[in-house]
């Protein structure tokens, strides 16, 4: 049976109950449901946390016996296996829904389709890729996690309009304004981990942690740290997990940094610097789903060279500074401007009185 | 009497109609005119060129008869003295006229007010100040030129998303795209000049002429060339009026460019540089409206320095290439960022592949 105007109103509506859970799924997927009887919605839920309910079960509780003969509308292929909680297939099968409409099967590729199969196998219509793209974006880390191993690395950095971070004579202060701030602790706020390098540490001393936005769970930190170099009085000491990626193997002073609550691990590459693509997979394989680097110059061009980079997102505020100051990326001097870097560009909009570009490598 | 809704809706026709003049009516104002009757429109024109009729005597030979107890909607104030016309104000006295809406007075601090004071004397109703930022803006350079007797200078510069313009070794080659170059092709249309510097003739041996859009018209190019140093085969000597600003007075080199079509003017300041506001008080003198400057790092530092620069049209194109390569602004170094050059953003939009921001100096 083919799509109707209805399933992709009803897909949205889904799609909206999913973000709810934006700031708090992590490391399972954001999804949302909508059960649909007679044209009226008659169950609805969203998946708050890891370990509670998924958004099936929350919409069919609510439905009741309403979900007899209706249509399930799910951001998310339902899981078909029990991890910790029953497999949403059977619950909806269960339920006698008799048509489940999802915006993309799961992206893990060792359960994809299965769920689908499942309900088909029970006798239920299934539909499927309904509002995928918008449901892709919703669990862009999650998708990441599961078919590459690795988180999606979204880097955040703010310039002024002609490109400049920071003053010839070292000065970095806040260069955007408040609105632009408390975006970025939105994004914050939506990652598994804020990534950083050891001159943001010890330059600036940064908490890195969500405070302009409300929010109930904290992001890791994640410190780059070639050779253990964080100060032990370090700010972000203070205030929840942390992640030290070295490159050397230093006994004594990893012992001491462990007695401050890091986590440390030692990813060397040949140049004695971490690792990043390595670290990348060590991030995958921590249940880290969307990471977003707030780093310098030096770790910014690192990230980018070494290809890591997914996303970036650009602050330009409205002033100019000139060519003394510092710029946004340290790579390497280009022989042609055919070796540039492309992106695409894919939103671009005011947020307080700063530009704020959403641009992915090409 | 106050202004209706049907006062803007038709002033909105008459600066439709004053933006068809956008790349020819210099030196003169874009002006247009409706003239409505009954809830009719009975007449309308705008102003092509100077030396031809102005918007009103358009309208008014459409309207014929009609104007008699008609509304006039102008977007400038009629003229109420004799230039290369007789003046608009006698000629909708004369054709029985009996209201008119203008959305601005005459710039002119020397004939402000007495276009409308004639018409008032002669029993017609009038109103001013209807959609007046819209026909400030349309013609800024005009406006700039009557208040302050030097152009708008506009700056156009295209960069990198992270603000470079050229590689380390120099090589500068197009970065944005062809829908770039064609809106900064318009921007060349309705400017009266383009101003370049002698780095930029050198290296890249520009035209400056307007190519990828249609025009009747071409702006006059100038050049800021302190030592008289503009090569003499150099392509924009070829086509149409060049304009010399020098910081040396070289006879025999002056004769030379002269030879090749060029004028030339000395401006030299204490620094034995091209004086900058002298020059744009000297394109004022020249009757030139709006410019478009299209330089290089070291002349577009030079103008934001000393103050020239009333608008910047930055286009960024979706690239990357890093801190080794040239930036846009050659400014002194800064020693806090609270010394950094504030703009107000006043437009954003994708040209293209290409973000062009609009800003102008807070």
């Amino acid at each position: 049976m083919s799509a109707t105007a209805d399933d992709f109103r009803w897909m949205a509506r889904a799609l909206e109950l999913a973000a709810r859970g934006l700031f708090t799924t992590t490391p399972n997927p954001r999804v949302g449901c909508v059960i649909v009887r007679d044209g009226q919605m008659v169950g609805e839920g969203w998946h708050v946390r890891a370990g509670e309910a998924h958004a099936e079960v929350h919409a069919l509780a609510m439905a009741g016996e309403s979900a007899r003969g209706a249509t399930a509308y799910v951001t998310l292929e339902p899981c078909s296996h029990h991890g910790r909680t029953p497999p949403c297939a059977d619950a909806l099968i269960k339920a006698g829904v008799q048509r489940v409409v999802v915006a993309m099967s799961d992206p893990n590729p060792l359960v994809s389709g299965r769920g689908l199969q499942r309900l088909r196998d029970a006798g239920i219509d299934t539909l499927a890729g309904i509002q995928e793209g918008e449901a892709r974006e919703l669990n862009i880390g999650f998708i990441s996690r599961m078919t590459r191993g690795r988180p999606w690395l979204r880097l955040k950095a703010a310039a002024t309009l002609d490109g400049k971070t920071a003053l010839e004579n070292g000065v970095s202060q806040w260069i955007t304004g408040e609105d632009a701030r408390r975006d970025a602790h939105r994004w914050r706020a939506r990652s598994c981990a804020v990534l950083t390098g050891i001159g943001t540490v010890r330059d600036d001393d940064p908490q890195l942690n969500v405070r302009a936005v409300a929010t109930e769970r904290q992001p890791l930190r994640v410190v780059v740290d070639a050779r253990l170099d964080t100060p032990l009085n370090a700010r972000l000491l203070d205030g929840g997990p942390v992640l030290i990626a070295a490159a050397v193997d230093n006994p004594e002073r990893i012992a001491a940094l462990q007695r401050r609550g890091a986590d440390v691990v030692v990813l060397p590459n040949d140049g004695g610097k971490v690792d990043l693509n390595a670290l990348m997979l060590e991030l995958g394989r921590r249940g880290l789903n969307e990471v977003t680097a707030e780093s310098g110059f030096k770790l910014n061009g690192s990230l980018l060279r070494e290809g890591c980079v997914d996303e970036i997102v650009l602050y330009l505020a409205p002033f100019l500074v000139g060519d003394a100051a510092r710029g946004l990326f340290n790579l390497p001097a280009l022989n042609a401007l055919a070796d540039k870097r492309p992106l695409n560009i894919r939103d671009v909009r005011l947020v307080g009185q700063d530009l704020r570009i959403l641009a992915r490598p090409a």
